[in-house]
């Protein structure tokens, strides 16, 4: 987490919102990493998460991340939880809780829907005031 | 959905899962073309919708996709039904519903779910019947 944190506040320096997400493989080593770019690259999708998961896979060249965790500085919004499922992440660990636009704990609350066809464990909060304190203040500073 | 149908045999050609998706502009001109490209590129994130939606956003060169449509022939799972959420898409059109693996109409119902920020337009089973006999032929075929 501590390195998703630093991702994220590179995030922030570039005016994106400061989210980090790392990609742990088997053996606990980094296969990938991200901030978010959907600014930068005009991208809705490119949140660090989906970033992270889609490089992880390009690096093992399989698009199943087995036994791989997914650490995020903020709870996955609905399509990178799905995402997590779809490359077959075995943990989902995120910091600060997301109400308005997570989907996990929240909204949708993907791996709990009917018909959810691959649901990693989910640990939630880890560092979560330093995490949602970075993006306090990036939207303190933006109004 | 012509072009749709052709992108997803197109995709079954190279031993992808046959769907097809495409993104109109305001306009009605096609902005972006995908098929299936998971196995490919080993990527389980490489669903028709998410390339075509990126592609679409790269070439405006916008993350807002206002006004623009998706066509796809299969129900967007989870992960691209919130993702043409979040470029804002203004209406999805589906050919085939996916009772196992959709989120629109089944599943999380992505746009029904609660804290959903946009929801699209949603107009299900556009020639249907083709494009459902599409995907039931190709598992046929690889039983």
């Amino acid at each position: 987490m501590e390195l998703a944190l630093g991702l994220a506040r590179e995030a922030a320096q570039t005016g994106e919102v400061p989210v980090g997400a790392v990609v742990l493989g088997p053996d606990g080593a980094v296969l990938a990493r991200a901030g978010n770019r959907t600014e930068t690259d005009h991208d809705a999708a490119a949140h660090a998460e989906m970033i992270a998961l889609r490089a992880a896979a390009a690096r093992i060249g399989n698009a199943r991340l087995v036994a791989c965790d997914l650490v995020v500085t903020l709870e996955p919004c609905p399509m990178c939880a799905a995402a997590a499922g779809l490359f077959r992440i075995r943990r989902v660990v995120f910091g600060a809780y997301d109400p308005k636009g997570g989907g996990v704990e929240h909204g949708p609350r993907i791996y709990d829907a009917p018909g959810a066809q691959h649901r990693p464990e989910v640990i939630g909060g880890l560092r979560e005031a330093e995490c949602a304190d970075l993006l306090k203040r990036f939207f303190a500073a933006r109004r």
